[in-house]
């Protein structure tokens, strides 16, 4: 970990203290910025200190590292970077129970232990305190651009929101289009990646022109982060993700492996699947994997890895186009590297 | 209704409108902010226009009394009132999804109508636009005045959620003690009614000794507002409150009556109480009327409305201490006046 994210760690660990203390410790009261802490991994289910942190940091990595690119202070970018990973959780908590997801990085989700009613206000209080962070980096800029940061902010938080809200409604419809896909995506999970790029070249005081490229950059990272997620949703390894092997098709998920198997499988085969998918209940391990095979006949598989590699490109043509200095750009580059190939 | 309320609606209504014109028409996707819509009173439950508005609006209506009873201009703080009632609104949607509630203001909660899953992001959308009301009316401030409101917004919004943290770990409890129910109301409804009265002071410009004693005042309201809405649980008519009689009841709420009668009665009716409330089920009706029988054998009833009486008449002293206009602290008294005796 470098050393802007232990900066960013250490600046979401003083919030919750901070706001934590002054919430009263009643006999029988769930300990709420416990459960945060556990849920960012600074806990175990005892409640007792654990090592390390729990999840990738990789947008706050790359919000740092973009500020470091542009002006060479990755520190200015901490406060910003804190409430972006903030915001990220508090959509996790809310998308396990939705999801109805029992494990996340290993372990059980907060809903899992404590319920959804409570795992609903964790969620909530994580959202608050996400914007606590936010507007408290924006106390260190000018405040036209602190307005915008924290405009933005919300602005991003809503089309995740949104994005959430069409991935469920396209699990009640029987067919999506690779466009409406993208779409969905494009908020669900790019527009955060997106906003992360561009608020750390807002914070390091990039001119507007640098930082919509940024944030261009960062949407096209985001898509690929994306399709790289439903991949391993279908051929990931379990002892890596956390998660069941093939999680994504036991849960019936409209990812692209499925959307794009429907555009391309014969009349019977999108029947049987179609089928599979109108059901209630969960697909059994034999399912799974007959799905799995359909898939890899119809060469998804390849299909998948070469729209990562195409946004990959994209990316990096966003970010050559740029006069950032030769070791931000390596930063950048050593960043995005890892993305296509990443198994976790 | 006033001039500043239909303000008020129109800030809120334009604001969804905005944003609402960003989200795609996907076929099948839910039309989130036409549910934001249902929510809030501007259409029915087949998305069709509908006249007038669901909820009371107190929260705003305070806010923009004190901004006038301040400054003499009640608009100043339509743009704070918006964001208040928004994120209010926000956590009926969350709460209704927590306490199962299938009704509310007489019609179908939206968790009843589309969904946990989906009522969850209805209401973290509109949390979002709570936050966006907010940072927009900060925008009308001097920089540092708007900041405090926005912060202090967030404070209170992460008040309400720990108080909704402490009701629901109540539930698992045995017992409560009367402080300890004072520590959840004030967080979960008291602080929102305590910032509308301040912020409405903020916005007017008052000095800060001015808008702190006003914020004591909310806070004195709130207390009351809250001890009726439990007298209202257990008393109210159906037919005003839009709920089934008894509600707090049958859910087994440590609402203040059932804290009082725990804390004033007999073993053996204590003994019966608790075993009652032990159990997994929905009290049934001739349970509910048992338990109204105990209450009224305690004297509950009445202990609740001198509650009422005592937080309402803390709150006027505060107003009486104040060198506010004399039609300013008519338009308080007359907003205050109703509230002991309020039916919904």
């Amino acid at each position: 970990m470098n050393a802007a994210i232990s900066d960013v760690e250490r600046t979401m660990q003083e919030l919750l203290a901070r706001y934590g203390a002054r919430f009263p410790a009643l006999p029988g009261a769930l300990p709420v910025y416990e459960v945060l802490a556990y849920h960012l991994g600074w806990r175990d289910e005892r409640m007792q200190p654990a090592s390390g942190v729990s999840g990738k940091r990789f947008r706050p990595a790359l919000c740092t590292a973009i500020a470091s690119a542009v002006c060479g202070d990755a520190a200015r970018a901490v406060g910003i970077a804190a409430a972006i990973e903030l915001l990220h959780n508090f959509t996790l908590i809310h998308d396990d129970i939705q999801d109805r997801s029992r494990l996340r990085r290993h372990r059980p989700t907060i809903w899992a232990l404590w319920g959804d009613a409570q795992a609903i206000n964790a969620g909530d209080a994580l959202f608050v305190l996400s914007q606590i962070a936010a507007l408290e980096a924006a106390q260190a800029l000018e405040p036209s651009r602190g307005a915008e940061l924290v405009r933005r902010f919300n602005e991003t938080a809503l089309l995740i929101v949104e994005g959430q809200v069409l991935d469920l409604s396209f699990e009640q419809r029987p067919e999506v289009s690779v466009n409406e896909y993208l779409t969905m995506i494009e908020r669900k999970t790019a527009a955060l990646i997106a906003y992360s790029a561009w608020a750390g070249a807002l914070v390091a005081g990039a001119p507007a022109e640098v930082a919509a490229r940024l944030e261009r950059f960062g949407r096209a990272l985001g898509l690929g982060f994306q399709i790289r997620d439903d991949y391993l949703g279908v051929w990931g390894d379990p002892a890596v993700t956390g998660k069941p092997r093939g999680d994504d098709l036991r849960q019936r998920k409209k990812s692209l492996p499925i959307v794009l198997v429907l555009e391309r499988a014969a009349a019977s085969d999108r029947a049987w699947l179609l089928d599979l998918w109108r059901r209630r209940t969960e697909l059994s391990a034999e399912e799974v994997a007959a799905v799995i095979e359909l898939l890899e006949r119809y060469a998804v598989r390849t299909a998948l890895q070469e729209a990562v590699e195409r946004f990959h490109g994209e990316a990096l043509a966003e970010l050559e186009a740029l006069s950032l200095t030769p070791e931000g750009v390596a930063s950048l580059q050593g960043l995005v590297a890892g993305l296509p190939v990443r198994e976790a």
